[in-house]
Parts: C-alpha cells; sequence; structure tokens
C-alpha cells in the first residue's frame, strides 16, 4: 500500500497533471468506460459536519476507489486545519486490495479548477480575451490560474460579495501580467469566459449579464438549493456537464429542469466534446455554459497520478498492508 | 494515522472483543445514537467484482468511517488470495481526518460471528442444549465457534447442500469437546438454536422443521433474492434483526414483506433487547429469529477496538498523513 501524505502534494501535482488527468477521466465517462457510484452525503449530527463518500470506476484508466472526507466547519477555529477535509483511496481493480492513500484536499482544489479550465478549453472561443470571476475566495484563484492557461487572456475582471477579498484575483492577474478590474454585475458582459465560484444560494448572475458567444462556467453549485446565475441562462445557452445526474440533481441545471425549461437530454456531457461526438461550440455568438458539478473519478484520476508521480520521485511510503 | 495490516489481526482481536463491541453497537443503534449510511454496492464490470462502502456514525462510541472492499471471485484462482477483500477506514469525528486503516477480512467473518451470538445471548433459551448449524463453510466455523461460548451446548447438529463440508463443524465439535451429528433437514427439529449461514437463493429450511422455542440466527441473506428459511416461518417466529431498513429489503425478512405475512413494525432491533426496551422472549415456546444482515457500524466497532490493541501492544503502523 502507498501513502501520499497531504504536504506532498503541492511538490508533486502540477496543473497540466490535473488538467490531463481531468480531461480524460471525462472522456472515458461520456465514452461509458468510466462511471461514478451514487454519492453518499451525511449531516452526521456531530460538530455540523458533512461527510461522505464519492466513488467510481474507470476501467480505461483501470482507477478504482472513492474520496472520503467532507467540511468540517469548526476545524480552522477549533484545530487549526481547514474546514474540508478529505482523502482519496484507491483499490486494485483486479484483487479489491487497497492500492493507495492519498491526501484529497488540495487535489480537490485542483481537480476543481482543471474542470473549468477543460470546460474552456473545448468550449469558448478561441479569441477570447477578457476572462471574468464570479467570486474571489480561496477556491476562485485556483480556477483562475487554470483558466488562464486555455486562451491568450488580456484582462481579468471580477466581482465579488465580498468586494474586500477581490484582492485575490488582483493577485493572480499580477502573477500572469494581466490587469485586473473589479467590475458590478453589469459589467461582467464584457467577459469572453466567465466562471462562477461562490456558495450561492440565490441567482448572482442575470441572463441578460452575459454577452454573446460567451462561455461560462458555473462551479460553485454542488448541492440542492444552491445556485449562481439565474435559469433562463441555462435555456439561453447550449448546457454541457460532467454528470447528467448530478447537473439535473445537485448541479447549476436544478433549476431550469424545476422551471421546466430546461430537459436533462439538452444537457451534453462535456466528454462527448473531447471525443468529439458533440460538436461543442458551433457559432461565435453561441452561449456555453458548464454546470461543472465535481464527480469522485475526478478525484480518482489525480489521485492515481500522484501516485505515479509520489513513486517515481522517490517520495512515496509504502507499508505492507 | 494509524494502520493496522490484516496479518496482526488474528494475534489482536479475541472473540469476547468482537462480541462486546457488536452488542454495544447494536445498542447505541437502537438507542439512536448510532445509524449506518446508505450501502454503496456496485458490479463494477471487472473481473465480476462486487464493490462498495458501507459506512456509518456511532455517537456513543465516537465511530465514523466506512469499510471498503468487495467480492473478486476470481481472486483465489487468479492470485491465490480469498475472494472477499475489505478495508476499514476509520475517520476522527472531530476533525474529518482519517484516523486508522484496519484490514477487514478476519474482523468481517468476527463481528459476524459475533451478531449471531449476541442475538443467542439475548434470544435463546438459558437452557438450550443443542444447537444445529445449516451451512458449513469457513464463515459457519466462526458462527458455531462463537455461538458455542453462549450456552452449554452439549451437541452440535448440522446440515449442508455439500455433505462433504461437514468436517469443518465437526473439527469445531471437536475442538469444544461436543458430539457432532450430521443430519437432514427434518433432524434439525432438536435443535434448541439454529444458525444459517449459506449464499443460498431458495428457501432451506420448512416453518415445520423449526421445534417449539428455537431461536434461529439467519445470517447469510445480505443481497435481494438471497434465501434461507421458508417466509411463513418469519409469521411463526418474533423477528428480531440488527437494522429494520437492511432487514426488509436485503435480509432475511424481505420475502415475508414482500408476501405481505409480516410488517416492517413486527420486526425488532435486537438493541432494544439489549437496551432492555423490549422484553425479547417471552415463553420458552416462543420461537425467536434474528436476521443478520451485516451492517457497517459493526466493521467500524471491531476495527475501533483493534485500532486500540495494536497500539497497546505496540504493533500498530503509524504514519504521519
Amino acid at each position: 500500500m502507498i501513502i501520499v501524505p497531504e504536504r506532498e502534494i503541492a511538490d508533486l501535482m502540477t496543473r497540466d497533471a490535473a488538467f490531463g488527468a481531468v480531461e480524460n477521466v471525462f472522456a472515458a465517462m461520456a465514452a461509458k468506460d468510466a462511471y461514478n457510484f451514487p454519492v453518499i452525503r451525511e449531516a452526521i449530527g456531530h460538530e455540523d459536519a458533512l461527510y461522505g463518500f464519492k466513488g467510481g470506476f474507470d476501467k480505461a484508466g483501470m482507477t478504482l476507489g472513492l474520496k472520503a472526507g467532507g467540511y468540517w466547519p469548526n476545524n480552522l477555529e477549533k484545530h487549526g486545519i481547514i474546514n474540508h477535509q478529505s482523502s482519496i483511496f484507491l483499490f486494485d481493480p483486479d484483487t479489491g486490495r487497497v492500492k493507495a492513500i492519498v491526501g484529497g484536499n488540495l487535489l480537490t482544489a485542483l481537480r476543481t479548477a482543471a474542470a473549468s479550465s477543460v470546460s474552456i478549453k473545448h468550449l469558448a472561443r478561441k479569441d477570447a480575451k477578457v476572462i471574468g470571476m464570479i467570486g474571489a475566495g480561496h477556491q476562485a484563484t485556483f480556477q483562475l490560474r487554470a483558466a488562464l492557461e486555455q486562451r491568450d487572456f488580456e484582462k481579468v475582471i471580477g466581482w465579488n460579495f465580498h468586494p474586500e477579498m477581490l484582492p485575490n484575483l488582483q493577485k493572480v492577474a499580477d502573477e500572469a501580467g494581466l490587469p485586473f478590474e473589479a467590475v458590478e454585475l453589469d459589467g461582467l458582459k464584457e467577459a469572453d469566459v466567465l466562471i462562477s465560484i461562490t456558495s450561492s444560494f440565490d441567482a448572482i448572475l442575470r441572463a441578460d449579464q452575459v454577452g454573446p458567444g460567451t462561455h461560462i462556467a458555473c462551479m460553485g453549485t454542488d448541492t440542492k438549493g444552491k445556485q449562481e446565475v439565474e435559469a433562463a441562462l441555462l435555456k439561453r445557452a447550449t448546457v454541457f456537464t460532467d454528470e447528467v445526474a448530478q447537473s439535473i440533481s445537485i448541479g447549476e441545471a436544478q433549476h431550469a429542469i424545476a422551471d421546466g425549461i430546461l430537459k436533462p437530454e439538452d444537457i451534453t456531457e462535456i466528454g462527448a466534446v473531447i471525443n468529439g461526438t458533440h460538436p461543442g461550440r458551433t457559432s461565435d455568438d453561441e452561449v456555453t455554459l458548464f454546470d461543472g458539478t465535481g464527480v469522485g473519478l475526478q478525484d480518482l484520476a489525480v489521485a492515481s497520478v500522484v501516485v505515479d508521480l509520489a513513486v517515481q520521485k522517490g517520495v512515496a511510503i509504502t507499508v505492507d498492508f
């Protein structure tokens, strides 16, 4: 059994590697070579914690296992550790034995950033120049960094419910040598690519605040009740997702589905675009929307890469289990 | 993070410790201090394997986590390892961090044996003399060994679909200094306590093959479609179980429920008897039946004990994770 502790991940994993792993597994999902198991998510009645398991099997990549963990809202204050805590467990698909245990905190951030980045590669206009951010928290910086690698962006604009957090985005723009501009929601219309990454339970962005030809990746909605954009935007846009089952139940599409203005069959798995079985964007005026809900297979995919890298670089801990 | 490999379990865990852990967690379940999460069980489409997760949280014992693994039918032939492979992962309920990883193969056998043993302690007649076994496989030896500790049994009788396996039971009887007798199904009527532990998909035992006052523990049915005893026996008996939700869906009670001859409210959690909120057996003629379906909390409970024992005895492997 191989162990890769959380502290090793930052030195091992690259955005490139996460991108490749997530792109591959989205492709495998659309080709029906990989599937996610039903998600377990429980409010355990202790420390206000949410705990659960996201598992899956990728027959193409031969990756089997689960991410386990959740959200402990008092961690930072009580224990000085981050509130999101997760670990990834890989099993040998040939025998059912445990193969590896990998710290899942940074990997979760990287695989979530990789997902919107994959959607930008395959759905945004090639000539996209302005990227807009809705949300400026810790995860927003991961999304922005990964997104900036996909097009020759010339400007970053951003909005956040708490404007005092916008310097988080400014810092990433500075690193990339790009100007940053804080805008009102109406100002986001200038963006060619938009990423929303909030914990909102009410639509932030109206459909008429999105310009023609925009690609928007909605990355924050992963629970029943959450919402980042007006449902009407999903009617206007061509809608893509990581997994349709999650998109319509816990993803951004849940509201348009509930309103009856979108049907499950209107939603395309991004993997179909990667595989070339769906054309993706078909005009420069088309609005494309990626509903990124986050699936267990993404976690398994990046963890599998990290295990290989840890072994190569000699930092994997091996235990005879 | 503490690691207790499979090879250490046999020297650490005792039947007594497993019994206590399982009795406690059944009590906690009935007191609503502990609950199991929905079970994930997937035919993954590779090696004919069944893989899944059984998780739960015991607030009384502060045990959180899951057992992951499953059944790989080609393991023995292809890899020389057992077909059932499982591992138990314990998490710190205060923080969500991984606390321990424990080999789950022997523990699964011990916790399953402990369950029927707990049911015998609380439901069998005090003067039970003859114990009967339906099933003579590897797991049957665990059930019998644990059961023999609960009453002053004077004889072991047994039946198996493949009679050539009956020496497995004979060996356990010999160890205990008890006579063993192979019987036909009709001969099982002599038993004061019966344990069924098979993989049958058809009723083996008829209701009229059970004598008055018998306690029967049905331990083999853990999947939709499996069945060990005639549904009419569940109407005749007072029915107990580990968890009602599993009993009526994947346990022995599924058939009596489907036939409409038993209602979920007719089934009592064994924990209620342990806690003294249900009287259990009320006469020497009453037939009691325990539907042991196997819950994740049993696995967590025995794993938690093993971790403590491994630390005490200095055989726990500690990894800075």
